[in-house]
């Protein structure tokens, strides 16, 4: 089965990016102990203060799936959406590289 | 000094994606003894057939800059040129999350 990669491009509602990354970073955290979740990243931008992106790399893409079921993300999901604008996404096939 | 991070979009020339994908790996593989280096990853689209996505962070700007001048590096920019139709890059400042 292909591994599963998506960039998350999430725009913060104004004066709310930094509250969003903490969220975020926490669910990173949670993530350590999901095996098939081998990247998930979070960045901001220099250029554009409300964007955050989120680098993911799954072992497949029913892991992916399957991990927005699970009771912590759904709340973690509530407790994000008032500090999000809009979001868009780039799904991907990961082939290989450093890192993986 | 804060990471370096990008998304890179390469469109390809039709029909030498693949070969392309091919370069990239083999940088991917000489990037292994760069410490600053801390991903490249390479992803192709299910959807856009002449898509390549690079996922790279460094260490610093400085050392992602000091990559692009080595002779290895140059060459395999050289040897991609042909195959290359165009490059977008996302520019990023990764804060951490899985993977880092």
């Amino acid at each position: 089965m292909s591994r599963f990669g998506m960039y998350a491009k999430f725009t913060a509602q104004s004066g709310k990016r930094d509250a969003l990354v903490e969220i975020l970073l926490e669910g990173a955290d949670s993530s350590q102990s999901m095996k098939d979740c081998e990247l998930y990243i979070i960045n901001i931008s220099d250029t554009e203060p409300d964007t955050v992106w989120v680098t993911e790399v799954w072992s497949n893409a029913e892991a992916h799936k399957a991990s927005l079921t699970r009771e912590e993300t759904k709340m973690a999901i509530q407790r994000a959406m008032p500090l999000i604008a809009g979001v868009e996404t780039i799904k991907m096939r990961p082939l290989g590289g450093k890192g993986l």
